[in-house]
């Protein structure tokens, strides 16, 4: 049964990115530590072609998040910065790299069309420019039977959330604070979703809570 | 050695409470979920008055809480909802009931002065006028080497954490969701505090987190 995931990284006090993002800082002041639980794990490491790595707690949680999953979905800001809200000269690419990790069709939420981004390792990206239950529809059919992974932002979590379609939220929560930015739990409207925990998992700097949406 | 420490439970997207909060519904819509764990606990029914009650992960939390308190800190809104922010005629006792459960002195932050109001079961409620640093003084004097406990609200554990008062946080959180309210992880500013992880404890409807203050 395909599931639609979310699996972010968070700060305590619920922040994807610090304070002040910008082109050359996408995570924000401070934003880098949340990610160093993942960066330093054997299982990351090997996947972006390092050697050495730490295998632990985390390991799996960071294995599941990648694995059964047909298709993404992302907003436009976390495929990358756009000066001036349209495609410029039509050569950006995105801030992934030549070969972004996600290995699966990406649907990104635009206002802005383009044709489809084909790259390096699997992943080509979709601009989707009639919103999110169409960018959903198309992953859900690309996906064939597999999940869906909302990659982010905060805001692009948050949508789905509030709209009722997300099936499992998984949080690593890091031990820090951010002060301020963006949280994908947040402005979820007078009726928000259910939730019932279905795991934790303690690791000595991170802790992964799994929730099954209702 | 004497710490100052909050432990305030929460919803997955940080609240305190629910939203609108009135002097019928303090914990606001959905917040009396968040207590849930606590009320069904052995540990905590014995302590009010009731038989029967579970034991678990949770217990050994609850019991931590109060454990080694020698004094309180709270905000006015946690004592008590006032009509036209004065104390009517006095007789306003808050709504902890006849036997608060805190059986220290506890020191409420409010623009308004009262005589101490004493309680049954060792709990006086202390009106203090002149500031936060102020009823932290007089919370460590009377503690005298034992533990001052940070009770809320969530404004008043802000302000706590973000003065760089606050040795401990434990953070319960409860998979629910409440949309909107106020959380005490918001607003710290530019350079909140650090933080390090110093326990983890999976129950199955709450999570357990043990944070040191840096």
């Amino acid at each position: 049964m395909s599931k639609v995931r979310a699996f972010p990284t968070v700060s305590l006090d619920g922040f994807m990115a610090g304070p002040n993002q910008s082109e050359e800082n996408p995570l924000g002041e401070g934003g880098e530590e949340l990610h160093e639980w993942m960066l330093r794990l054997k299982v990351w490491r090997e996947a972006h072609g390092y050697e050495g790595g730490a295998s632990g707690e985390s390991s799996h949680v960071a294995e599941e998040m990648t694995a059964n999953v047909g298709a993404g979905v992302m907003g436009r800001k976390m495929f990358g910065p756009i000066g001036g809200g349209d495609w410029g000269d039509g050569a950006w690419r995105g801030w992934w790299g030549d070969e972004p990790p996600f290995h699966t069709p990406v649907f990104v939420l635009t206002h802005h069309p383009r044709e489809p981004l084909h790259m390096e390792g699997g992943t080509t990206f979709h601009f989707v420019t009639d919103g999110l239950e169409s960018a959903l529809g198309h992953a859900r059919e690309v996906a064939a039977g597999k999940d869906i992974a909302v990659h982010g932002g905060a805001s692009t979590i948050r949508q789905v959330l509030a709209a009722g379609h997300l099936d499992e939220l998984a949080l690593n929560i890091v031990p820090i604070l951010l002060g301020s930015g963006e949280r994908p739990l947040d402005d979820l409207g007078p009726n928000p979703p259910r939730l019932e925990l279905e795991r934790t998992i303690a690791a000595p700097n991170v802790t992964h809570l799994k929730y099954r949406v209702g």
